[in-house]
Order: structure tokens, then sequence, then C-alpha cells
């Protein structure tokens, strides 16, 4: 009994952040992120520091005490241990503590960097407060519902850019001085001009070549004004979507602000609305969420 | 009568994409075409490795042979075989199988790469399958719809390019490690800067051809805004005569897709309507867009 | 009385773009502008191809001949010629056709290409034919709508610019292989990074530079949301506007899709509506624009 | 009395900017900022001409004096000194003339730039004129409204950027050529990349970097899109709750800001509104504001 009381009590400060508790652990467990972070990045500028290098073992290995310490407390109180084990973030914690006992038998460090930087990805748990808020969770939201959209036009996009960069190649390969040797690396030339970034470690040398390539630009200019168009849409219909009420008969949501009768049943939408519309609208979208 | 009964069958399964066999014969040209592509892509890699290039040459025929075989069926089974082969995908069918018969006789390797680069627009055959969600219907539809716009917005943005260039050109041009040599080179430049591409190939290097290009530089920036800004407005317009449907009895305008009562009078909307809507939509959708 | 008729022919011919005519000369316009600018293009690349150069004057003599024509032409035909004269298009059309003249005394050919550009501008004049179309007049009118939110904007981001130039003079200046020389320099680099053009003449050497620079990028990223969001409501804000009616009785225009009442003089609104909706829509949005 | 009466005016003329004389000031000062840039800006150019230095320093005392001036004049004149006095423009007041005097001691000439720089910040002042106007109002408010999806947003950028850099680092690291010589340098690839800047003078030199950076450009490329969207729609949202009116009789929303008359039911709404409008408007947008 105790000891599930004890479970229940770490549940709230590990998994929860509405306690106090859980809030202090999560924000200690943030700063340990990060400075885990800062070691990773240093370590491979300070090469040739000795001392610097043996004090950033030091706490690599206390941090990883600590990562250890969390995850087995996790499974410890998590109500289904298998299930978060296997989880997601189970498996992140776990990858993320690994690095360090493996270094203790083959040297492989560079291979480490990779397995430590995911536990970035664990920040996500403390943004779960931010996700819950409307901001977040409709920003979320929007960028769902436009992912049809998006998965379309990228396609799209792939086979544009294999195109031009085929084009690209036929048209500038073989004059001198150009970079265009094969084409996946004029597939690579088209994907950096039609997004804009434009790094310059490939140019068009010949006038048909720029020309081409201007036409590219163009193109990638009036492409970009797609994605924006996508999630801003959404946007703005999730918008209109919030601004919604509940019938009182048939609990159905998605009535507009001028609405007086419900459109599912017909029957009269209470006057009183706008008083009670900031405290039911976060219960709202949780349901509008769950439907969609 | 079994001739036709055959042909209907093929018809279904090349052309169509609704039964299973139909799917399954999609999905194996989309590999077959991505097969070649990769193909295409890597000959200009492995230029020097002998047996990798038979091994290519080989696959080569035999997709080759597929596509060949594909195109005949198409031919055999489609209503109107003439229709077909002077479509736009049976013009590009005819244009992807081509290049290899075309190898034999006369070497334009070379050329034959861009053509066969074609086969990638077959893939939109099976995106039908997504144009017609509603997703990608109405992302097709939002830029079609500002296609005006977007026509009207280039020609202006060619006059500036030009004017733009030729001002630079007049700046540089002559400045000992200016690169601004000609007029065209300075109007690419234009493009580059204009579209944020910023290879940084062509750089001003006098201080007036700096502050001038960060005027260029702003231009671009705003001119930016413009795109996005009609592909969305069309695409919040369409989102917004989505939901347009007008109630029998007060004739009021505003309700949902999933309406079945009207909000204002609480009267019944056609409850017919939800079975019919996928149908009626695309009618619905081009009465509109013919009425504006 | 028939030099009057002549003239008000000429007119329509000339300035218009409603008659057959006058739509001929507008495309035989065009065809020399581009054919004239083709030529400024070209001759910074043939220097030293004499013949071609020989040819390419020639022609120049023949297009001013024709573009001089053109201006005699309108200024006799105009109804008031002093107005056109001194109008935007009148001097554009006088600069346009002085350079040659000037060229045959004083040899400034660099000076002329400028004056020569500016012919592009009377591309404009066949735009006004688009810019009547629903769509250039809509787009026009909307980048003039948020052109106050621009201003404010664009005052913000050169104050952030010079800010940042600033600092980044002081973070790089005098380290060894650093190319921040001079402040004008530093805000040129800002610039360029700000509207994510990224040149990468000038880029960051040192760590504390280049973790500054990081921001100065995440810092446009942001920055860069704001244009499209202006011009984007302002067009969306036009979209609705573009769907109301104008009232029988006092004739004010403005009113929702959905309104049974004038708002200025409550008298009903005609139910009719609909079907007249399309042919007015062009002369309401007249009146709307000259309202506004 | 005579006193406070000249703190008043005074107070209206250095602070305020709605009289003739406070509008003059402004305008005063907005010149002696400029030239305090511009000289800024320029001696970091001319180093090496003396009389021009000499003249600048002399231009450098002028401004200075007048600097002081104008704020011991504001803490003279302002109702509460201490307040102004550590205000944020109180503070910047205080920092921007104090690097003059201690140049006099102390010849950090490089560091007093900065702080003048600072001086920029008061043009502000100004722009509260146009902050007041609906467009500018209108575009903070937005921004601010948006301010949470934002942080959000760049959180999650913070994290893709990190990791992207780190996988980067382990792909091109140690190759022959590759500039991605530590994890810092790799993240600052990877915003370059992300954000679309692309200076190019750290680029990919395999074939796995360049496949890796296409996919990360694909993903800034998307990226790009949800910063717009955020602005905008709140921009949206905006522009539809600025008209939105209820009519005292049937209750129903959705008139415009000059709307006279009820839309649905034809009854006068309150003609008193128009000239209260501007006053209230920011009244009520807080309400709003605090309602959701």
């Amino acid at each position: 009994m105790a000891n599930q009381e004890l479970k229940d009590k770490l549940y709230r400060i590990v998994f929860g952040s509405e306690t106090e508790a859980g809030k202090k652990f999560d924000v200690i467990l943030i700063i340990a992120i990060i400075l885990s972070i800062f070691i990773v990045m240093c370590d491979s500028l300070f090469r040739n520091h000795l001392w610097v290098m043996r004090s950033f073992v030091v706490l690599e290995y206390l941090l990883t005490i600590f990562f250890t310490a969390e995850y087995l407390v996790r499974l410890y109180c998590s109500p289904k241990p298998r299930a978060y084990a296997f989880s997601f973030f189970g498996i992140i914690d776990f990858l993320s503590i690994l690095p360090m006992y493996l270094g203790i038998f083959l040297h492989g460090a560079r291979y480490m960097l990779l397995l430590r930087s995911f536990r970035l990805i664990r920040i996500f748990r403390i943004f779960k407060l931010f996700s819950f808020l409307e901001e977040g969770h409709l920003l979320l939201k929007s960028i769902k519902d436009s992912l049809h959209k998006m998965i379309f036009f990228f396609l799209f996009i792939v086979i544009v850019v294999i195109c031009l960069g085929t084009v690209m190649f036929i048209v500038e390969n073989g004059v001198p001085g150009s970079q265009y040797t094969s084409i996946p690396t004029s597939i690579y030339w088209a994907v950096v001009t039609m997004t804009t970034v434009g790094y310059g470690d490939i140019t068009p040398v010949t006038s048909i070549g720029r020309f081409f390539s201007t036409l590219v630009m163009l193109l990638g200019y009036t492409m970009m004004a797609v994605p924006p168009a996508i999630v801003t849409s959404e946007m703005v219909k999730n918008n209109r979507k919030q601004i919604r009420r509940v019938c009182p008969n048939c609990g159905k949501i998605g009535h507009d602000k001028d609405a007086l009768f419900c459109k599912y049943c017909g029957s009269d939408l209470e006057p009183t609305e706008k008083t009670k519309a900031s405290k039911d609208k976060t219960k709202k979208e949780e349901i509008e969420s769950n439907n969609q």
C-alpha cells in the first residue's frame, strides 16, 4: 500500500508536471540535459586541452549516473513499466544512457555523440506543458492538418528537382570549369536553388546555364509561396473553428459564433454562451482533436 | 465480346486505380520508374566501373522492354487508342521508351537522359488518387485560381530585374575586380538577389554597389511577401467557399459541410446532402469558379 | 472637324487598347521595346564583334526613329498635349528617345543604357489591360493597403540592421582574416543575412561571431514572417470585401453577402442580388477603389 | 506655478508629439540622431583622412552637448524624474551620452560605437505616432499575440538544428577537405541552411553529406512556412475582430466599423459609436485579448 503510494508520488514527480515537485524535477532535468549537450558540443573544440577534457569526462560520468537513476525510477514508478520501456521516450532514455557504458568497453566515442544528442528530445517532455496551451496545441494541429497537402506538394517538388537537375546536367556537363559533374550533384544544385538556400558552391558558368538557373530561381520563388499558403489556410480555418460552441441538447460542437440553433438537432443554443466561452474553450478543443 | 471484356479488365488495371489489381499495377510501375531514375542518376557516377555499367545496361534493357509492353497494352485496351497516343501522357510514354531504341542505332546517350527523366511525370498518374482527395484538389485549385495574379506579378518582376540589372551594370562595370561584365550577367545577379538565393558568385565590390544591392535585397524581401499572399488568400477563399450552403427555409448562407439544421432558423437542411456531397463538390466548385 | 476625327481615331489606337487597331499597335510597341532591350543587353556581350555591333547600331537608329514618331503622334493626338508631356509616361517616352540623339554629339554610350531601360516601363501601358482585371487590380490594391504597415516594418528593419551591423563590427573587427572592415560593410552583411540572401562574400570567422550571426539569422527568419502576413491579411480582407453589394436606396457599397438590410439607410436589399452580382462586380470595384 | 506651467509646456514639447512644437522637436531630434549614426558609420571609413576625422570629432562634441541638454530637460520636465531615469528610454538616453565623456578619460573609442548605436531606438519615440495608427498598432498586436506560438516554434527549431548539426558532424568529420571541424560549426551550418541563408562558407563535400543536406534544406523549406502562417493567422483574426460589433436590437454580430444600421434587422446601431471608436478601440482590444 505504502509502496503504491510512493509509486504514485514518484509518478506525479517524474512523469507529471502539475505538482510543485514535478515542475522542480523537470527544471533540474532540463539543466542536466543542456549541460550534457554543452559538453558534447565543447569536447570537439577542446580536443587538445587535456585537463578540460578530464573534467568533462568526470561531469560525463556524473550526468550518466543521474540519467541512469532517472531511467530506473521511471521504470519503477510507471504503472506499466513494459509499456514505458518500449515507448518512444523509453527507448530514447535507454539509448541516451547506453553510450557511456559502451564507452567503457569499446571506445567508439564518435558514435556516442549522435545517441547523446537524442537526449534533447527529452525537452519535449517539458513542452507537454506548452502543448496543452492553446498556442502550441493549435500550431501542432494546423501542421498536422496540412500534412496531406504538404506530402502532395513535396512529391511534386522531388519530381521537379530531378527533372531540373537532369536538364542542368545536360546543359553544363562537359563545359570546362563546370561543377555539374554528375546528375546527383546537379539535383543537389537544383534543391539548393529551389529552396533559395543558394550556397554558391555549384554555380552555372555558361550563359545558357545562367539563363536556365534564372528560370529555376523564379520557379522556386513561386513554389515557396505554397507551403506557407497551406499552413496558413489551415491555421485560419482552425482559428475560425476555435470560436465555436457546444449544443446544450445534443452536445455536438462546431457551431459558429452567430448561430442561434444547433445545426445538428435544431435546438436553441443558450444566449449566455459568451460568459462561459472562456472556461469551456480548452475542453472543447480536446473533443475536437479527438473527433478529428 | 470476350475481347471487349479483356479490354475492360485491362483498362481497369492499367488506367484505373480503384481495383486491387489496378493498385498493384500502379505500385509495380512506380518501382520500375524509380529504378530507371536510379540508374540514370548512378551511371553518371560509375562511369569508370565497367561491370557496374554493364549490369546497368542490362537492367536498362529489361526496364525498356517492360515500359514498351506497358505502352502497347495501354494502346490496346484504351477505348480510343488514337486519343491516348496523342494525349500528354501518351506522348510522354512514347518518348520515354524511344531513347533505348534510338541508342541502338545512334549513340547519343547523353540526350537520352532528359527523355528518360520524363518518366517521372508518370508518377502523377498515381497521384490522381490523391488529387481526388480534398487536399490535393483544393491545393491545385488554389494555385490555378491565383495563376492570373501570379502572371501579372512575374511580368512585373521581370521588368524590375532588368532595370536593376542595368543599373548595377552601370554602377559596377569597369571597376577592377568587378564580376558585372555584361548586362545579362547583371540581370542574372539581380534575379539571384531578388529571389534571396544569393549564390555569391557575383557580388558588389564598390561601396555604392553594396548600398544599391542592399536596396535590391530589401525590395526582394518585400516582393517575396506577394506570392504567398496570393496563394494563401485564394486558399482561404476556397476554404470558406467549401463550407458555403444555403438554407432552403430562410435562405441564409454559411452553414458548415456537416450541418443538418439551419443555424439561423433551425429548419432541416436536406439530409441527403452528405451522401451527394462527394459527387457534387467538383460540379459545384466549377459553377462557383465560373460565377467569378 | 476631320482633323478632330483623325485625332480621336489616333487616340483610340495609340492610347486605348479596346479597339482591334489599338491592340495591334500595343503588340507592335511591345515587340519594339523588347527588341531594343535585347540590343542593349547584347551589345555588352558582342563588344568585339564589329559587324554585329554595326547591325545593332542600324537597328538602334530604326527603333529610335519609330519611338520618336510614336512620341510625336502621342503629343499630337492627346486631348491635352501639355498634360501628357509632363505626365510620368510622357517623361519616360521623352527620356527613352533622348539618348540616341545625345549619342550623336556626346558619346556617353554607357549612360544611355539606363535611360533606354526605362522603355520597359512602357510595357505597363499594355498591363493597363490586365490591371482592370480583378486579379491585377486586387493585387495592386492589397499592396497599396498594406503600404502603411510595410513602411512601419521597414523603418524597424533599418534600425535593427544598423544595430546588428555595429555589434558584428565590434565583435569581428581586428580579427585576422575578418572581412568586417567597416561599419557600413557590417551593415551590408546584416542586410544580406537578415534577408536570407546570404552571398557568403562576408562571413564570420570567430566562434562568437558565428554564434551571433546564428541569432541574426533566426531573427531574420522570424522577421520574414511579417511581410507576407501583412500583404496576405490585406488580400484576405479584400477578398471578403469583393463579395459585397450595393444598396438600391442609398447606393452605398460594402454590404456583406448575408446582409438583408442596408447598413447605412436601413432599406431592404433586393433578394435577386445573386443573379446580378456577376455583372455588377467590376463596376462596384471601381466605385470601391474610388472611395478609398 | 509658472514653473509648473513651463514644465508642462516643455513636457508637451519634449515628450509629446501632438503639438506643433512637439512635432518640430521630434524632427530635429531624428535629424540629430541620424547625423550621429552617419558619423559613427563614416569614421570607420575615413580612418586615414585626418581633417575629416577632426571635423567629425567637432560635430561629435556638438551632438553630445545637444543630447546632454535634451537629457537634462527630460529629467527636469518629466512629472516623475526618477521613473524616467530608470525607464528603458531613460537608460538609453543616459548611455548614449555617456561614451563621449568617457572618451575624454579613457580612449576606448571602439566600445563607444555600440552605446551610440542605441540612440537609434530613440526613433521609436516618433514611431509612437505611427503605433497609434491602426496599421502599426495592429501589426504590433498581431506579433505580440503570435509570440507564444513563435517561442514554441523556436524551441523546436533549436532542437532540430542541434540534432542535424550533430548528424552532419558525424557524417562529414574527418573527411579530407571537410569544413565541419566541430559540432558548434556544424550547428552553425545547420542554422545557415535551415534559414535558407546559405552563405556557402561551409558546404558538404561527400555524396552522403550532400544528400543529407538536401533533406535539411527541404525541411527548412517547410519549416519556413510556419512563422508566416502564425503571424498571418493572428493578423487575419485581428482584422476580423476589428469589424465585430453587436446589434442592440437583434443581438447579431458581424457589423462593419462604418455600419450605421444592423444588416440583419435594419435597426439603428448607436450613431455615437463612430466618434467614440478611436478612444474605445484600445480598451476594447485589451478586453478581447483578456477574454481569450
